[in-house]
């Protein structure tokens, strides 16, 4: 299921580059400036904006690269602008691209550990089910209320997306 | 997978039960009636908490009955208080203590549909990756996000809840 997971994963990070182009029109047909977004928060301490869609990306970034047994890539989370957290989605959807079901194998009994763990470690399958899909799916969901919450026009459809719904049988 | 995800799911509700729990005794420190919470929503066009709850439970509800082919269940959408969505949480907690893995064998192909879905379908697979997660996740969420806005203290190890870490290999 690795194979499909990742593959929805790519898709709702198109679904967040348009919603991240809706809330930039939304700006611009009430004049204000479409980058007070990327600081806008639900909550005094939760993170705002552009610290939801960068956490969400790399969620599916360290999925993919642990899952696959590649080596972390250095990043900087320096966006300011809608269009900074555009692009940083569409580098993400442009990674998962390159993962191919060969590469996903054995995906769920690799050894998964980070720094901060302290020699602790999860196995892939462990950390996909428990750690990535939640925390991905939780970045993206938030950074979907704030926009919905600041009046964008985003609905449930936007959120899932297109599905594979087959014909009727005859 | 599916059990994992199932089994995460189950996790993710007992989490919910939580955060509905905190809501309460939120409110009661504060003095305020904890039901004001039940109506409470991030836009005016936007479901209200009870109905996010409502939907989480019936996104993981749903796709247990559908992938291991057990009839749909009749329900209602009463809940006017706290308990009462934690009543509702539990049910479905309880609901997928009874799926076991044998019951989960061949979910992946089964033929999902609905009524309103004028007789396409999905296989499981697709229905699980494209709609179920994605849509519980989404309302699962939505709901800690009602209550993280409206000042109730949960944060994002309240959301993930306790995770399989290993001890390290000497």
């Amino acid at each position: 299921m690795y194979t499909e997971m990742f593959a929805q994963m790519k898709k709702q990070l198109g679904q967040l580059d348009k919603w991240l182009g809706t809330a930039g029109e939304y700006a611009k047909a009430k004049s204000f400036d479409p980058n007070v977004f990327v600081g806008l928060r639900l909550a005094p301490d939760q993170f705002p904006l552009a610290r939801q869609v960068q956490i969400c990306c790399d969620s599916a970034k360290l999925a993919a690269l642990f899952l696959t047994g590649k080596p972390e890539e250095p990043k900087s989370d320096t966006e300011q602008t809608l269009e900074e957290l555009q692009a940083r989605v569409r580098s993400i959807i442009a990674l998962l691209e390159g993962i191919s079901p060969q590469d996903l194998d054995g995906a769920a009994t690799r050894v998964v550990s980070q720094p901060r763990w302290k020699g602790e470690w999860m196995t892939g399958a462990d950390y996909f089910v428990q750690h990535a899909v939640p925390n991905f799916y939780f970045h993206l969901t938030t950074a979907y209320a704030i926009l919905r919450h600041n009046g964008v026009s985003v609905g449930k459809r936007d959120f899932l997306g297109a599905q594979t719904k087959r014909p009727p049988a005859n």
